[in-house]
């Protein structure tokens, strides 16, 4: 059989020109991995049924909850549990590994022109 | 409620001194995200019904599979589909993020002296 293809982040971010536009990079038992650039601040949202994993890249992410927030760099996660309320704030920018349930939306309990159904890179 | 915890990979890798003996770094959606160093070269194997999901931090690794091989340095990530036999080589070191479900043996389809559960970090 054919041998597994690597992705590497750095040439796979330059292929995502848009912020807020998730690519789908992986698929694997039933989740999709996927990468995202972020700019500036996201809305509130929550995940109704879904644990939601963010893996800065590059830049610095500010993940805001209503009881307070987190301040990421390259190499660190977070993850945000099913229902908790959360807004993703990049000022700077920020490039960002997520991993979650096949299905996901972006905006979570929220559908509005923020919203965006991710493609493959 | 209490805002999620950050945990910062360059800081967990210094708590796994050990190679070959991953460690939880975090569990979401029935899935473990995992931390290992690697060394040297480990067994032969598969698993029969999880993907598996290996992305460089840092060192070289090469994933053999029985039809070639691939080469991964940091910021780059492969999926080995279940089913499909490989061998990881990290001749040199190499500082991994593995992404599988819970349950996920790391020596598969092999019960032997390498094969471990994994701790929390």
């Amino acid at each position: 059989m054919a041998v597994p293809a690597k992705l590497n982040l750095t040439d796979a971010f330059t292929r995502i020109p848009e912020p807020w536009t998730p690519r789908l990079a992986a698929e694997l038992n039933g989740q999709h991995v996927k990468l995202a650039r972020l700019q500036g601040a996201f809305i509130w949202h929550h995940h109704e049924t879904e644990d939601e994993l963010f893996l800065v890249i590059g830049g610095r992410l500010r993940m805001e909850f209503r009881d307070g927030a987190v301040e990421l760099g390259p190499g660190e996660l977070i993850v945000v549990p099913r229902g908790v309320e959360h807004r993703p704030v990049a000022e700077a920018g920020a490039e960002v590994l997520l991993f979650e349930p096949v299905g996901t939306l972006n905006t979570g309990n929220v559908r509005n022109e923020r919203t965006v159904e991710p493609e493959r890179l």
